[in-house]
């Protein structure tokens, strides 16, 4: 880990006075410590090494760009996320309201609004027409997977006069604002791009908190007091519930330290068998489990156990180049069936799909705020002239984080984190 | 029609003084009348006939049952439902408080609990222990489908003492309730069998209104929000929503009515076609809707489109003979991506199985009202000595219902009925 | 009672063809009996009096007024209730899409915008416009207070040429809309004017349910178990919580009984004393149960107790006529402490004012869907000629009810009712 | 700032290996800086000072207290607030399953409970009677505010030989346990006094987060639209919302944020006047507002205004010391009320107090997780020998905190934060 990876791109020396007012500027080599162990820090000092450290976000005294001149555009990519809503009106407000933006452009359904061949027009948008769209789940905008091309896009936004970008969208989308901002650096143009990080997964690297996560946990902790009624309701009862989670299962994890009755909490990063005599083999820990209980709750995140379909090689992939999922409730579902049935046990399962369901819906309280003092920070870091970042947040600061370091990875469960420790104390599995 | 299948029957003459106080006694001879249109009353009343109508439900001035020797025992059959808890509760009060029945017994996991070689144990039940059930969703009974042998559970009665049995459930419990009540009689034993109709689908003869019903309407139309903010948040996007219904869409029908953005809304009782070029054409209409609106959401209920399955004679019965249903919302998911897909046509289904998610909730509001009284009439009932009986609602008024008549068919939405005509005036289909 | 009094008044023949298709018209001579016990119609059929009977509700096949000439105002008046904004969207669509009328104005604050003093323009309503209203609570109309002069209002609303006039509001606002038809009747204009009764409170007589009613008990019960947390969590704890009900308790009774930890259930029909020896007398019953249990919850209506304020001469009243209550919560929770402190007794009074909590949220679910169908009947209604009618609801069926008799009285809890044993029953007082 | 405000008290060396297993272990000298801005951290290291930093909370490989001889004893103390119940559950289940600690008292009613004099019996708590508590809110435990002599307090702990001590509230409670662990030291007994901050207002020094916050701004945000609603539904409309807040306003400025109806955001930190011709001067903005907009949401946090009412001198306190606050919400309401009727402007205010409506429900999501945490960090402190601190969270880690240094001072809005920005630009006062 090396401080060069946390600088930011500048498009240019920042020179114009800030019309905010009564506001708290942030000085423009203020830190957040990636590292916050005095040990490690006392290290890096020893060693005469640079502490690695994040730029802080927030307002700054001098703008690169100028609000009456400026033109800025905001898209949504990829899979919703509650919240989304919050971060467009957020972006909106401090646009035109703080800074004076006189235009602000929703781009509708992602990249793709941004190629002319999709015949789609952009939405102008204002205080008024974004006044209350923080109260629906999804987003206004529309949003798409996939990648369009950089120079078609550049082409869009030079001829629309845009110098501010905003995409709200994961991994996929980050790299795509990449891409724009080098294609825009290679013609001279003065454009930002800063990406908001979306991700309900919460599994961005380098960012210890994304949006929508704190509602998603909330639903999915909510529905497994249905999948416990339903088990219990019946004898050698199974719930099974289904919910986000492709390379991470935060989500899954969080919601069954929320509601003590989930039993078996299966996620990506921790495998499992379904049969044999291993600790992890799913089915056998099941079995014994129904014969002593009688009832049991199940919350699988949708990546888990995705080795028990195809090979690598026959995995499918979607527009955006995420492997497409088998369904592991169904498989679940249809494989705890035949294997209780071949031992003669009587077993009573119930299925809910609620991967969408707790995605679909607006953000609430706390995270509604997380959604807006993001966006505020994203602007702010647009105007000073930053570019090729995402808007981050760590050890409780918001920060600016260069697309290639946020990208480099995806965040995991740590198998001996306090997290995953709490979620083995509370399961049985 | 005939009064005569309104009749209820009573194990013998109530002598007993009802230990009630500031209450309002229910004459034996009160009733509701089934119709209420005074052309129909008087056409009766022309020819001489009796005006159907059912014996009102509540307190009665005497008794047959001796409360100081009176043995209750409950159970609850059939799929979870919103409510079941509050009856149980509310059956337990009103018998231990009102009537002073020193002991009430809670059959573990419906029929089968009755059954000795089932092992199962019954709870006894009192004030204390029953007292925040209510707030939990399913069943602290357990609940259980299929028939055990009437001559079998009747044994386990007469060993027990039991002289009131209350019965939760749909249909085929009601049915098992009363061919224990026959054999009760048979043997001369004085039990009074009343059941108690659960059906979240509403959709029992003769009865109005259901417990739970309103509950998981609140829940259906709370999820249809989130269809529609997935429908609008993808480019072609359609946001589909299985829930409950099995042979009857009212609860698909009515939250479509509660949330206005449910554009197709499936029941089994309005017949349509996936392919063809009729009016009830459904994907043709959907590809012409996706083209037009860019987005749509469906709700279909679990019973809807069997017919795309298998033939009748190859159909699936669970334990309770219901036809067991293969899942309507997956064939339709592959079935729309197959039909665009030959056509060329970008679509982005979202599927979500939320029949058991809208049934696994605790009862609400006025809903849990409803059920604490539908329970006191209950008790009201069996001390008087009716039998072989279900508890009903009517005109506005709790009613006895002949299980025999409450049996005899299924309640259906009606097609030219101001509920269906409002559900077309709001959806597109 | 007598059947005239049940009669509706019709502006004149009806000779137009509906427009409507595939619904179910009803005949205009169908009817609702306002009795239901056979022995009581048996005893009218003996006498040779004709059976009361409401109009039944619905579309008939026959219109008095042209849709295409046709102009409809609506207006809100009187306090907030759930489920107002589902009433204004359902009347408009119905009016615009089902049967085509052209125009639809939303008439600002109530009767006061028919006063062209006030300066107030009407809106014009679409269906566009009224799509997501129901999403909110309040009313987009706004409301207001008090009478105007119905000649002033008439005069607006023929030179308007409105030809429809739909009030939403109570019993101030039913007496109002039967000036106005009085007043146009008198000038032979051919005005429909129909009160959709609005009363959270679910006090209107002649009607068995009224809209908002069930969204208001689901929120005061959810908020009783707020108060029973606040009087565990503390020694000789008291949580007291006031809600609406002026001059009935229905939403605080049937509220105590959706939510069991309700000890005290004080309603303005149950009369009961602050000090004094009866079983009535509220402080000493709650020393005795604080001093036993240590906690205790009081959910107080906020028309109880008036008594214990100034003198009748005295009262004041709101600009609807109606009695000024002054703050029985405010009173209770002083006059406990005061009581408790003189006898040396600690006591925890935690108080929370709820009254427009509970009536200021959006109607759900069945709640929803009922609004929606009271306001299709009010413009059956309203397009078949009636005038000078209320749409009602009795034994389960939609009803047409004289502004005369919906007026005549207000329901109040019957305390030999079910209702009101149940509430005894479940509270210690 | 000094690193030694951050130093823990030690009982002695712990010696016993810590019975986890699979858990990641935390050094003893792992910290959190209390900084994280690479310039200040640079500067003590220049200057040759200790940087300031929180010992690390966590699982430690050593522990002092031997779990087979241990006895824990948790009480509750102050107002209620979301996931009191969270946390008495998650400290008895890391207690007893993770630590095997036999034996887990509850006292009652807070430092009350220590006195044997109030006849109060402690609850012994198991993993069973603790497993459904976190689903409501309030405390199992009951409550009280004041203080006991530290003596007796003592007296009793070593009576019953209790050697480990969780107090659950806020900074009255953390003083008393700072006494009873200096008590205790005095006398060498070995009792590890932990306290978990609860503070609804998020008020506590050096923490950066407590729990229950994030649950009432949801509630308190929640509330805002049906205030917004009344404002809307009547002409010249002001809802009035008060909500917790003694002496800091972060609920109501995060609620503010979450729901961007309100227009006035009044806390303790930001000064207003009445009237005046001051920017500040909140009655004739609201008349300039009322007349150009016609309505307006007020939400006031308890603890604003406190100098409209008597001298300091007068100011009454409750049993914990803290300044007993006038009633700001109904001083506002009868001010507004005369303010605008001296200048004949008609205004329509409905006043709701919610202050303990957001603070009785139980925690949801990721605020039950939190709660869930802490507890499992302060049980990991007490068992390594820690005491005389209270379990913190900075810059995104459980920490270590020193009683003294918690109490030092109470946390409060700053006027030029993001935070309190974004209020001022999302209202108009």
């Amino acid at each position: 880990m090396d401080q060069s990876d946390f600088l930011i791109s500048r498009l240019g020396e920042a020179t114009l006075d800030s019309p905010l007012q009564s506001t708290q500027f942030v000085d423009d080599d203020a830190t957040v410590t990636y590292h916050t162990d005095t040990r490690t820090l006392a290290e890096y000092v020893r060693e005469g090494r640079e502490i690695p450290a994040f730029e802080l976000a927030g307002p700054r005294r001098k703008l690169y760009h100028d609000p009456a001149w400026t033109k800025a555009a905001i898209l949504t990519a990829g899979g919703l996320c509650p919240g989304l809503n919050d971060v467009i009106k957020s972006l909106t407000q401090t646009l035109r309201t703080s800074y004076g933006v006189p235009l602000v452009y929703g781009v509708r359904y992602g990249y793709r609004g941004l190629n002319p061949a999709s015949g789609l027009s952009p939405l102008l948008l204002t205080e008024d027409n974004v006044d209350d769209i923080h109260e629906q789940g999804g987003t206004i905008l529309g949003s798409s997977r996939g990648a369009e091309d950089p120079a078609v896009m550049v082409d869009t936004l030079a001829r629309m006069n845009i110098n501010l970008l905003f995409c709200i969208g994961g991994d996929g989308t980050a790299r795509g604002a990449r891409d724009i901002a080098a294609e825009a650096a290679r013609r001279g143009l003065s454009i930002s791009v800063i990406a908001v990080p979306k991700t309900i997964d919460n599994d961005i690297a380098y960012i210890d908190k994304s949006f929508g996560f704190e509602t998603a946990v909330y639903m999915a902790g909510m529905f497994a007091s249905g999948a416990h009624n339903e088990a219990r309701g019946a004898y050698n009862g199974i719930g099974l519930v289904k919910v986000m989670g492709r390379d991470s299962g935060f989500i899954a994890a969080t919601a069954t330290l929320a509601n003590s009755y989930v039993n078996y909490c299966l996620v990506p990063e921790a495998p499992f068998t379904l049969e044999g005599d291993g600790p992890r083999a799913l089915l056998p820990h099941l079995v014994d489990r129904i014969q002593r209980k009688h009832h049991a709750v199940i919350m699988v995140a949708e990546g888990a156990g995705q080795e028990f379909f195809a090979s690598e090689a026959e995995q499918r992939r979607d527009a955006s180049g995420n492997i497409l999922h088998e369904d592991i409730g169904l498989l679940l579902k249809e494989r705890i069936a035949t294997y209780f049935k071949a031992r003669g046990i009587e077993v009573n399962i119930k299925y809910s799909d609620l991967a969408y369901t707790i995605r679909s819906v607006a953000a609430r309280g706390t995270d509604a705020v997380f959604c807006a003092m993001l966006a505020q920070n994203a602007v702010h870091a647009a105007m000073a002239g930053r570019t090729a970042m995402v808007i981050g947040h760590w050890n409780g600061h918001f920060t600016h984080v260069p697309i290639a370091l946020a990208t480099s990875m995806r965040k995991k469960i740590d198998l001996s984190s306090q997290l995953w420790t709490s979620v083995k104390a509370s399961t049985c599995f």
